[in-house]
């Protein structure tokens, strides 16, 4: 991009480099920064058709390349113990950033592995390669400044997702946690629950139900890791589950009373 | 409209002129048709804007206007109420149709209450005011010829859905049951689970999300009648539900198995 001179640009590694970390990656690279991708998995092919470099050694990446910022796009389940494994002492002089779906976890992993020099930023983009593929506009960008005494190399990466669009939500990740229970959880669970039960397209939708099949499509294309993970690590999601069980129970609760009633006022005006 | 001379016009009576009688009411007068309400509630003022007659007494109905179709546009639960203190034996030189959202049952009423000279159109409009307000372009118009011999009459009054852009499907009322049971029923039950939930906007919906939430916008602005009818009198609707109680039983015990797994797998390797 234009604006964005040699002096403005970060070099970043992206940890983890499943479909997130390169879809991550294309823009960070589009917004001229340097990206090093790493997973214990060899990406090497598509790192160079993406334009990055990549690394399938931890300590090469750190040593070689020296990043600006180092971007967790690791799943829930895999972090802590990529993590364990990282050399994390050398994250000294780094911004650690996760882009993890549940944030008081990431959190608390990053503020125990990363070294307390490191800066700390938690984020979740909520979008993902389906929905952010035309366009990041108006797509929420969650973040919490966890520990940033660098601002100027915080600001240009949050800069990335601004300048694409992305509307930004500075938010608490206890916040971002509470919501999400209530939203992304549930939306998974309705798209889960809707899949089990096999809804399908039939030659009279309602619109209402195309609604719900275009949900499923969307959950079911996630991992089951990833519905786990949120449900496993947001420590509201379990309450969540069993709330739509009873709110499932009270409805049919509702119909069989409302029947009842409907069917004794009948006996006794027949 | 232009192309409806007067000998094309037809009388349509209207019996059950609540919010979708006048909606249906409204597309009638517009098509050149000549259309009279009846309701045991005396809606004469919104009848006249509308450019329609109005009866509150059936016999006047019946006797004073002689209509060529008669259209139920009764709620579900009153339906046969209506039509066993109706003057039946004046429907012998009609079209009856329906606009119920359950079609066997309807079906059922019309062949039991008609006289066997009538002739007998189960149809459902899968929209409202509100799905409808602004086209009909493409919605679903469903309908069975339970029982018809006069050809013409029946034509001309599906032309009417046919000409506003409707997307007329000619189906089995059981077909319609089955499917509908499958979609709307379910469509309906997810809509009051979640707004039992009480699920409210966040700063960061997911889109699936704010899908869900129109989902429940549309489905509690119906009225729990509504929602009661299609449990009570479509035969699928019952199993549909227990369906989906076990399928949200299914998810909960999908992810606790896995969290079993993942956390014995955890405590070995620790």
């Amino acid at each position: 991009m234009d604006q964005v001179n040699s002096s403005n640009s970060l070099t970043i590694a992206i940890v983890g480099f499943g479909n997130f970390g390169q879809f991550l990656a294309k823009a960070f690279v589009q917004a001229g920064h340097r990206v090093i991708g790493h997973s214990r998995t060899n990406y090497e092919a598509i790192a160079r058709q993406l334009g990055c470099g990549f690394e399938t050694s931890a300590d090469a990446l750190m040593d070689l390349h020296n990043p600006d910022i180092v971007v967790l796009s690791t799943s829930i389940l895999s972090t802590e113990e990529v993590l364990r494994r990282f050399p994390t002492a050398k994250l000294r002089s780094c911004l650690v950033v996760d882009v993890l779906s549940v944030k008081v976890y990431a959190r608390e992993l990053m503020l125990r592995y990363a070294p307390e020099e490191a800066d700390i930023l938690a984020t979740h983009p909520m979008f993902g390669p389906e929905s952010g593929r035309g366009s990041w506009r108006g797509l929420p960008f969650v973040f919490e400044r966890t520990r940033v005494r660098q601002h100027e190399r915080c600001e240009a990466f949050l800069s990335i997702f601004r300048e694409r669009g992305c509307t930004l939500i500075e938010m608490p990740c206890q916040e971002h946690d509470h919501y999400a229970a209530s939203t992304q959880f549930i939306t998974h669970t309705t798209g889960r629950m809707l899949a089990e039960l096999k809804i399908a397209s039939t030659p009279i939708n309602t619109r209402g139900f195309e609604a719900l099949l275009a949900v499923v499509e969307t959950t079911v294309r996630d991992s089951f890791d990833l519905y786990y993970g949120l449900y496993r690590f947001n420590p509201n999601a379990k309450q969540e589950l069993e709330k739509m069980q009873r709110a499932l129970e009270q409805v049919r609760a509702q119909l069989e009373a409302y029947d009842r009633k409907c069917r004794e006022a009948e006996a006794r005006s027949a």
